[in-house]
């Protein structure tokens, strides 16, 4: 009897539901549900004005999205329920709301429909800095190494921050509330009736180690007084293993979704740590390159070590079993965008439109006309600092090499080619860390639709690029933890094996520009060492400009 | 009785003669004459085509511009011939032809008419450069210290390489011709019946020294047997001094201008060194500051010393008496046109047309609300390589400190303070080889035309810098000379009391500015520095073009 599971991806503004077949891998049927609060950045719905950097959502978005999306799943494929054993998903994180003793958000309660600090905190909500930077400082002058793990900066989209914020901006709401959660925690209570939270976020968003936990009460305690006993009340300790069975659909929430109860249902995931599966990457040995605005490095490992450079490793942070090591470069797409917007001549633009094509297609056409080395241009790709392995948001862009005879394609082409060699970094200092990488397996947009990026990646680089075939990796990986949750395969790597899917095409190194390539990147380093070392150039001007 | 000189300026395209009051520095008349052969690039008059990077003039334009400018300027004026005591000339260089026994140019014969080496190879005729080179490598080889006088390379546009390649090209004009003669030195022969070579000429585009002389005899004919005994036949030792006494209009010349017979005539100068008198430089202690395209720096000096960085010392190079120094950036102007070419956004130049504006005024306006540090960006203004101090084709352009919030106005800003440390550094190296530089005076269409750009140069250099006023600096220089050589004023000091020309206006440092371009100029030379010794990167880039 054929069998199948739901992976719902939850994302800025959608949640996606997918149902697959687990004996053949088939996506048989998809549907998207569009938040209808979308993103809050200016005012709630009751019209009270929201300060600057808020980005808010309303919880009842996603139970909508949820309800909705399986239910047309279903419909569309005409499955018996029964034969529906697994639900997983997968959410954006750190976004997170308050709830009460029951689960239910304290936004939903009159009393708090207009305060802010009650309503859902999206991931890029940025209204927390200044508490950020209040727990990186303690954290600096307290001596805590663990700050070491974040690479020496707690991000103010993450657990903690954006509590502290509630704290400072309204502590009704944080005294009344029982808990604070993730999104896709809370999701996964109101599926199974029980709470967990999810290593995958406890693990990158809300400081928490599995053997050292969260940090310490002394600690919280110094921050602010109400943190005191924090842990263990209003974050949770239940951590459970990213993918692993959560529980199984109640009553209630079984006749919502029109599923059965009992439906085995898996621990959430953070959405990029979802793709891996979908993009067979199950275990060590292959480096998953998520490229988009910014991008970022997945890599499992059996073993946890310090990796010098990389910031970011959980134990079961991605896959049950091992543990996942995250890098990741601040600026990549947004790199072209930037120059696309404020370098290209109107001579280019008003060539691409004669053409009726985008001015990245006639770029990229112009670019690929080049040779390797043939522009005499090198370039760093710090326009928004060094995330991996540098760390330091104070780092800037760089341009070398230029003559008067110097063409747009030739800059274009060589922001690209920077970003590679960020890449080939990033792999190296994996494997200096003794965390080998082996095969590429990309997914994003980038992947997706640009060849001849990923060809300059995969000449760089000096290895084979797959590209994942599944445009809703998320929830293809969701339906993939649920389809092991839910005892179908012993283990993802057997899911893998029937569900997973690559695209046919390889991107294979040409061994003439990865010659050229190889004396490129050297010299690449040599500017990074020089810019991140000897000549603290960049930093100096950063001060000059405040 | 007032008394008259006449200065005339041979540029690239026209001749400009001037008619000056010696009492009152008046310009009382101008008249300029076009050639009507522009510059020969691509064909002779004959139809025959020319190869690539020609770059020829008739000679019979410079006669005809020379006649009739002089004679528009005595009409305009009114003047009575006789009061008119002394004629000067400045050309471009090295702009030169092979004549006969008598002065006439080869290409005038019927037989050579169609023949491209008989014509005159303009300064920026640059089909000589493989013989250049030659010139160069064969210098190396057989270590002549010579070479460092010229940065350890020979140019493509001076006297020998154009000389030998009219030895390979076309022998038999070679074998032919008297002499090859700068197009300065040829009218002054025609005016005064006696052939003399202007030291500024001769020691800037000949490679003679007011010692050494010329290339020994054993070098030349190393290069090539052709030139054995070339120097004193084919090329005149006849140097005289720059602006001294070179004799007097003869009965047919002084016929040909409208001017009397016996007035003096000064020995002519390369235009940019015949500006210096028009801005007040006749002696040391101010630095003329030449600002176009591309930049010169000279100085006057009693003494001449080696200056490390600084090629180009010339005894009467430009006064007489005084050793010129002459100092440049390869790439000034140069810059600010490639950023308005290849990197200004469709949307700047849509504001500028909307606005009525040049692409220029709106981003001087844009760029001058920044304060100095504010963009964050440093720049190294080396598009086309650094010629002083580093003398070094093979560097190239850095742009350094971009972020996603980067503006075009900001780039540009960071180019024009990148040649402001250019000069300062320029500044710098004078000062420590000993040659002090005080006020700097400029010329040059940026000099007369950006106070936005002067003001940054007087920032980033901490001196005051005066403009001169004069738009004909080289013909009114020319006749301050020819004042001279007529013993109207016993130096051109004397003249310039009553002849030079400065604005009003003085550009003065703001102390807020230069405290921070201090900074940034620490900056530029520590980069400047670790992009020419410890970091061959630019080379290297270059090397890999090829």
């Amino acid at each position: 009897m054929a069998k199948y599971t739901i992976g719902v991806d939850f994302g800025t503004l959608s949640g996606r539901a997918v149902l697959v077949s687990l004996e053949t891998g088939e996506e048989i049927a998809t549907a998207v549900y569009d938040y209808p609060h979308k993103v809050m950045e200016t005012a709630l719905p009751c019209g009270k004005p929201l300060e600057k950097n808020s980005a808010l959502q309303h919880p009842k978005d996603y139970t909508d999205a949820l309800s909705h999306s399986v239910q047309e799943v279903m419909k569309i494929s005409g499955i018996n329920p029964e034969d529906v054993i697994g639900i997983g998903i997968d959410f954006t994180a750190c976004t997170m709301f308050p709830v009460d003793d029951n689960g239910v958000p304290l936004c939903y309660q009159e009393k708090w429909a207009s305060e802010p600090q009650a309503y859902v905190k999206l991931w890029k909500h940025h209204a927390a800095q200044a508490e950020a930077d209040e727990i990186t400082a303690m954290a600096k002058k307290e001596g805590k190494n663990w700050l070491e793990r974040y690479g020496g900066k707690i991000s103010s989209e993450w657990l903690f921050p954006k509590m502290l914020e509630t704290i400072h901006k309204c502590p009704e709401v944080y005294h009344e509330a029982t808990r604070f959660m993730e999104a896709g925690d809370w999701l996964t209570w109101l599926l199974t009736g029980k709470e967990i939270h999810s290593s995958c976020m406890a693990g990158y968003k809300g400081n928490w180690h599995h053997k050292e936990g969260y940090p310490d009460n002394e600690f919280l305690t110094k921050l602010h007084p109400d943190f005191d006993g924090v842990v263990g009340t209003k974050v949770s300790e239940n951590v459970l293993p990213a993918g692993t069975l959560a529980g199984y659909l109640t009553e209630d929430s079984a006749a919502m979704l029109g599923l059965c109860p009992g439906t085995a249902v898996s621990v959430p995931l953070i959405d990029a740590f979802a793709a891996l599966p979908a993009a067979d990457v199950t275990g060590s040995g292959k480096l998953m390159l998520v490229i988009g605005t910014s991008s970022c490095h997945i890599l499992l490992s059996e073993k946890e070590q310090d990796v010098p450079g990389i910031c970011g490793v959980v134990k079961d942070g991605a896959v049950a079993g091992f543990y996942s090591y995250e890098a990741g470069q601040a600026c990549v797409g947004d790199h072209f965008a930037w120059f696309m917007d404020k370098c290209l001549p109107a001579e280019e633009k008003a060539q691409a439109e004669k053409e009726g094509k985008s001015v990245y297609a006639l770029m990229r056409e112009k670019a690929e006309k080049l040779s390797p080395g043939e522009s005499g241009i090198i370039a760093l790709d710090w326009w928004n600092g060094n995330r991996t392995p540098y760390v330091d948001a104070n780092l800037s862009g760089v341009f070398l090499g230029m003559s008067l005879t110097t063409r747009p394609e030739e800059l274009y082409r060589a922001l690209i080619e920077a970003t590679a060699y960020g890449t080939k970094q990033i792999i190296n200092t994996y494997e200096k860390g003794g965390v080998p990488t082996g095969e590429i397996i990309a997914c994003g947009g980038i992947a997706e639709k640009d060849p001849f990026t990923m060809q300059i990646y995969a000449d760089v680089c000096g290895r084979n690029i797959r590209v994942c075939a599944s445009p809703q990796a998320g929830a293809l990986g969701s339906a993939m933890h649920a389809s092991v949750a839910s005892g179908y395969y012993k283990n993802l790597s057997d899911a893998a094996k029937v569900m997973a899917k690559l695209k046919d095409v390889v991107y294979t190194p040409i061994p003439e520009h990865t010659a050229v390539y190889e004396k490129l990147y050297a010299e690449y380093i040599t500017l990074a060492e020089y810019f991140t070392k000897e000549n603290q150039v960049m930093k100096r001007l950063m001060e000059l400009r405040k």
